[in-house]
């Protein structure tokens, strides 16, 4: 048995270019041992199962029922002004189902009408213009997978609350593939004024929800969008068309968007004045701090799911910025003393979340691991004391220091900050 | 008014190298004309929508109703053993979410509990494993988006059924991101025989779909999965575990995988005999024609959406390859006669679904759109007439021959065989 316990895992070594991994000693005790077919023959060989018309729109398996979106109700005063957060921990790969996308609404999820619903285009432009879904939809289109993630992502951890879950300290952040005309070609059809500055964004919602986005980042990769990995926008993610503005701040890609207006100043609107803006230890506040800068964390193993056994454990999860491509992403066992790189899986895309993977051998002891994401323009992920000495003790945006998940001896997993 | 119907597109033009394209005239006449906000206040804007509870795991909006995949009962004699097809006419991009993936259940789709779930693996190896799905997901794992088309995609146009609709002339192809273990990983787990030429695999429904793979594309790209963009397989799709064969016909990729038997011949089993071979003019059968040559189809406009009106027109579609990348793809407008190259939008991924996109001004009158794809190994989609020469007549599986849809001067399209 010790000679399989260390049989070489040829692609995990591969990885970390020849490490010596114990075998998964587990499957080894169950080792069928030459027997033709020890397995019996399982219920669901032995009778039909539902036909193909069973389901003409899919549901997930009723075991895994567990997989969903949930909300913290201590967290705000209302479900109408709150949000649920994207289960991390059950996640594979980079792109987020759209059942899971997180919510973050201000006044309910608007339940638009697609036929009644309009966008309209106005302000310091030649040809103001009101558009049906379906004139929109006639524009040249684009597809982009981009990440998108509220600014208040892991604003419990920030004041304090240490959430036992990366589906609560994490997952107020996911990743699709968007399909839209950009906004751009809407802005030449228009003909916005070369004096024009400033565009605010509208949503339908009953918060009418509001922003100010500067004029460069308009004409940039901003796109108006209907669809959402393949299938229209879902309702809560701002059906039947939202703005999405690659690696902002989620609160200024409006859902539900009706109306975009362009002027010379920001319209300095409750949501970038009273909020989103960031108060700084002298009493001042930052306003327009839109770009999510590098992140990362690591998704399993995590406090949902903790490590069943010593030995082998691949340490898996994801990297992002708004600023780019993600260039490398290193990983602590030992809370920040040693590290070493992790695979990126290909392909690797701006403005998209990028999972990464590395190999390790757990002894059974207690372990820090901890992640730090570097992206193309050489930012890097800085540590909790780093970001503080930064932005104060006021913060409750942009929190993007790196985590801690300190592995118990029975491999359980508890959030933890190490200064 | 003239000179607004004229104007530049700036976009599109980009994509053709200067097109002048006319103005959205509809959109023109619904101009705001500067009025400050003449849209009135829509009623979802006067009262809170549902909170985020509303939804622990999202579904589309109800106006979205009739985004479903759809059988053909008169196509097979049970729903257990059939098809539900991907309504293709409805996505956009090139991810296809999972409750619209295209189902080919040959014994119903298995409802199979993960705890009680196994993978034997057996036959020519030096240690027989059986593993639980816990075992399996503490492997190394890749995730890789992949399209998977079943071989019979087209099968109906074959033989001379013109299905008016893209979803049923070609809704036997997804595209997902998967991830899984590499096979191969546990093939050197296993200790497989250097002697060992083929894999049999083998599946837990009803139908107990069993299929051989040669050795050389089992130690390749090939994935054991549990997950399909981001969250664990649906049912439907194989949950909790399938093969996946990147490029190689759907049916080759067993769902509900419970068994791996290495060899040294095929098994020659009934999906791999009397059936998903290709019966030749004169009477002898090719076997084992696994990978799925380069394809494509417009998507935009189909029967299934009509052209609104005369003018610009993006024609968009989709482009596939079992043996690489897209390298190129041209649309016709005139049946064959002349082709433009359409623009592919990145990334290009192997063996991925592949949007192509070309700007197209509609004069009103009757048109002949085609599109003819081209992968990285220099392979062109064939013709039909090229198909049927190195086919024949009796052919039920692999048609990827360039198709046409006509477009009929009220706009509507028509599935139609251009010789």
């Amino acid at each position: 048995m010790r000679e399989n316990r260390r049989r070489f895992l040829h692609s995990a070594a591969a990885l970390t270019g020849g490490t010596l991994l114990a075998g998964l000693t587990g499957s080894q005790a169950r080792a069928a041992q030459g027997a033709d077919l020890p397995l019996g023959v399982p219920p669901w060989t032995k009778q039909l199962g539902p036909g193909v018309d069973a389901a003409p729109y899919g549901a997930p398996s009723r075991y895994e029922r567990d997989v969903i979106r949930r909300n913290v109700p201590f967290l705000t005063a209302t479900t109408e002004s709150s949000v649920s957060f994207t289960p991390l921990q059950d996640l594979d790969g980079v792109i987020t189902p759209n059942g899971l996308c997180f919510v973050r609404d201000h006044g309910g999820t608007a339940m638009v009408d697609p036929v009644q619903h309009r966008l309209m285009i106005h302000g310091m432009v030649d040809r103001p213009m009101v558009y049906t879904m379906a004139d929109l939809m006639r524009f040249p289109s684009e597809s982009h997978v981009y990440f998108l993630e509220c600014a208040a992502n892991g604003g419990m951890d920030w004041r304090g609350a240490q959430m036992q879950g990366v589906q609560f300290s994490h997952g107020m952040v996911h990743c699709c593939e968007w399909t839209g005309v950009k906004l751009s070609t809407l802005m030449n059809e228009a003909g916005v004024s070369s004096k024009a500055r400033w565009l605010l964004a509208e949503g339908a919602d009953a918060a009418a929800m509001t922003r100010s986005i500067p004029i460069e980042k308009a004409a940039g990769d901003v796109l108006v969008a209907w669809s959402q990995n393949g299938e229209r926008l879902r309702p809560e993610n701002g059906y039947p068309l939202r703005l999405i503005v690659p690696g902002w701040q989620g609160n200024v890609n409006i859902k539900w968007l009706r109306r975009l207006k362009f002027g010379q100043e920001p319209w300095e609107t409750r949501e970038e004045t009273s909020k989103y803006t960031e108060l700084m230890a002298d009493g001042k506040a930052l306003q327009f701090s839109w770009a999510m800068q590098a992140k990362s964390v690591i998704t399993r193993p995590c406090p949902e799911k903790p490590i069943l056994g010593r030995g082998f454990c691949e340490v898996s999860g994801l990297a992002w910025s708004g600023m780019g491509k993600i260039a490398r992403v290193d990983v602590s066992f030992d809370g920040g003393a040693n590290w070493k790189t992790a695979a990126l899986q290909e392909p690797v895309l701006p403005k998209s979340l990028t999972r990464f993977r590395i190999p390790w051998e757990w002894n059974g002891e207690v372990a820090y691991l901890q992640s730090r994401a570097m992206d193309e323009t050489g930012y890097v992920q800085p540590t909790i004391v780093a970001l503080r000495n930064a932005w104060g003790s006021n913060a409750i945006y942009h929190k993007n220091s790196i985590h801690t998940w300190r592995v118990n001896q029975n491999g359980t997993i508890d959030n933890v900050q190490i200064d």
